[in-house]
């Protein structure tokens, strides 16, 4: 069994949302909202694949990047198609996407684990080639909370942060942000203004949390880590992480306490802003047994 | 141009989210949170293909399901592949979808339109193989509003409408909710209730909203109109809609007003606690040039 | 090790193709070719999504139908997309293809097991999320051998078999044609002509070979058995097998013998020459790890 | 009307196979046959998605790659699926192609023209989102012929041709090969070796026919022109073609005189052989409206 925080069933249980966030808490994340503006928080999905326009969005090299058809559009009926009844004119589409790595996402429980449990004994072997039965991302439910913004190049007067950074919890304390359990930290690097650079600069590797981070947040029992790198921790030129099993910062926050975690948001938008608290959301599509979601979060000011 | 009611932009202008719901509006509308309980307003994606799982959710006939795969899952694992680096092990999936007829979704302004202009004169020459350029579902903007349940059937006293049904401005004014401009006319007709028969039943026809109620909802300023149904207003024995041009609903509210639509929602839940005002939020993907998107629309009560 | 007659590597060796047919065997295939006329013995391939056209062709209920994109096409010029260059105008697409039950396709030897080895001793756990590295349809090798049809129907003078039928060795014999070691036995059975009458009439089983009628044809050693059913052996009205494990077709042919199998083929027009004799190819793609790859198999008379 | 050597039906026409080779000719061809060996011409199609395979496959920067998905694997056994009936255990897979320079491909005739006329005046307009009703791959029919390869690396003592080379009509008339009306002229540059030595060196650019080269092979009235390159002609570094409209090779070939194209093979192989004659064997999918199809060609000597 893991240390889990947000655990509200076990490995025998089968049903309903696992991260309920408490009424309570939601009627205070709701409090936040002073503006009534709302910002989205998301990369965009660029698909057109006969065109250079999916490689212009920050992506880990080597993953499959989305594709979006359109099975009828307006072209068809200036090359001659007859509309639909009395003039009725239709576009219509498709999408391909695998989320981790290529765009704006919330991973599920059972997007990582270690040995043959996934978060709190839930048994690993229910993830199959059909889906995840157990920890799937339609099990997430959907999340409405306080979010907290911890600006780290801020705090340190840079652009964004090197590739080698991994943020000490001192760091996220010196913020200065008041975080309580159930808020959402949303934790930015900068890093996605790289690929403005070029492609081979944001994959050289990516800041991230330190595990004493991760421990840190863990700690202050938030109910989701958001952030606008690809993997939460940090990766090396090879794209992978590089830490041992105890500090690998997915197993920490995802397999151990049962936080939730989204990557690859765009946190520039909010992070002009100034405010670091407000109304937090996060709808994963209810993908049965999906290890993960694209998903558009949204701060409201 | 048409009878815009939210264009903020015309059709020379290509800038911006097109549907910025007013600051003032945001702010009453998270007002509307008492308990602090979310309900989701999604159907399930089931896209396991080598099961019956797809074809068990409502979905128009002959709609192509969605498609979910695993590219790596637990039972790579236990057949004997070699965990990452210490001993991380993960599960990483895709999707192919298409959202409209299938799955809960939001339409962009482009998808339907009359003669050569999209809402608002924009050219609807600018959607093409490789997306709509003017009024896609990037131009959406996330929704954030007042939503407002018209429960048609409850008026009716019977568990969900006939397929024949269209439903009238009258009922919705007997609902008795008030609907101010910019708010979110959530529509029940209970139709998803019929798959539970089987299929055929469900594909029978489908109820809706008339155009008078179309029009009604269209003059009192709402910013979007979201409905239990597959194409808000109704449809026949072979799915077509049968109203003229003039009185279509998608060209009413998409197209000549610029209200956005969002159909095939999961409102069985929302209708079973009472409440009628909520906060309402839909975070569309930001699908550039996209005709739809497949969405987790949320009530927060 | 199973009884394998075409096993040319063992459960230790990855290497190389597996079903090497004799080079005198394809010379004396390549003898048959009479009049120089080539059939196409495929079913077509209809992935238009936003039409019914998917819905046409024969396939087995409830399967993923094919898809077709056209990521570019004449409707963008003529919709005002500029030419490439001095005025070269293309048009591009994508296939979403799962070959098995939805068109003609070869399976792969890895397809069907039982226990926990594939055919000739390979291990299944080599079958994973990645594909199968042993077995799959990329090690299967280009199909070029002496073809010969067993017009059932004809033999029994009926337009087609009923669904009920299992086709017993003696027909296959009375068939009368010469079946020779590394021939390619194509079996018609006429059932995908009942998909005109009405899917429902299509979906109701299907006949196929008996068990006795595959051991007839591993016995004469052929390296193929291609038909126009969906699954070599019969199927019930719920698209099952009633076999059991000893007498299930897929398991005999491909799993004890290393038969490879096709299916789903179109030979109507083939059945129409009265020739029974003629080269056969069949060119499966080289997916890796592939369970199967659609193709259009050739009959050359 | 185009210089239109093989147009069997006009721009009113919609039906049958277009090129339609004599039957004279395909048994001159299958006379080529003398080992009774078969080689493949195709790259490998890998598309296992969690992994940089796909990657390792020659391919024109940016394409989209394929992606080949396990529905049911092994490892759902391994993880506790039960069987189907008594015992049987299957695997199941889905693949998505863009084949336009991602592997080894047919083109269709809709595939490339100028103005608003297809090859042999078809109305451009026929090519629409739901596929091509003109000149689409499913029109195109199987190619059986008499192979015959121009190794222009060989004739110049290279390895393979350099980036800038285009290869002049002297060159193919120097491989020394008799070229016959209705055969298939496979040209071996050697580019697919420079992936060895790493992508950038590949899309570098790419050799190709020269203008005069493609009217040479018009002249004599080939069936097919069929190259290990991305595009028939050279590439520029940008991988665009340099050539005005009159000289560039898919409007010579495909456009004016309706002569199938197929790019991306591989030729090593072959072309090890040292044999310049052979049955050739190229089986486009039945893709109804398709501008191309994934091919595994033959080369039977």
């Amino acid at each position: 069994m893991s240390e889990s925080n947000w655990g509200r069933w076990g490995p025998d249980d089968e049903r309903g949302t696992l991260n309920l966030l408490a009424p309570e808490a939601v009627r205070a994340a709701v409090a936040c909202v002073r503006e009534g503006r709302t910002l989205s928080l998301s990369l965009p999905i660029r698909g057109a694949t006969s065109s250079p326009a999916p490689a212009t969005v920050p992506h880990l090299r080597g993953r499959p990047l989305p594709q979006h058809f359109m099975s009828v559009d307006a072209g068809d009926y200036a090359a001659g198609a007859r509309p639909i009844g009395a003039g009725l004119r239709m576009a219509d589409d498709a999408i391909v996407v695998t989320p981790h790595g290529t765009t704006t996402h919330m991973d599920a429980l059972c997007h990582m684990w270690a040995g043959d449990e996934l978060y709190n004994g839930h048994p690993a072997g229910r993830v199959r080639s059909y889906g995840a039965t157990r920890c799937g991302i339609d099990k997430a439910g959907p999340v409405v909370g306080r979010g907290v913004l911890f600006d780290v190049p801020r705090l340190r007067g840079v652009r964004h942060l090197a590739a080698g950074d991994r943020v000490p919890a001192a760091d996220l304390a010196a913020c200065g942000a008041e975080i309580r359990s159930g808020d959402i930290a949303v934790v930015r690097t900068g890093w996605p203004l790289t690929w403005e650079d070029s492609p081979e600069a944001y994959w050289a590797g990516q800041p991230g949390l330190s595990a004493g981070a991760g421990r840190w947040l863990a700690d202050r029992d938030v109910a989701m880590v958001a952030c606008d790198n690809a993997a939460i921790g940090g990766l090396n030129e090879r794209q992978l992480a590089d830490e041992d099993l105890g500090d690998d910062l997915h197993l920490i926050l995802l397999w151990r306490h049962g936080i939730h975690l989204a990557e690859m948001l765009w946190l520039e938008d909010l992070a002009a802003t100034g405010r670091t608290e407000f109304l937090f959301v996060a709808a994963p599509l209810v993908i049965e047994g999906g290890t993960a979601s694209p998903i558009n979060p949204l701060a409201i000011l």
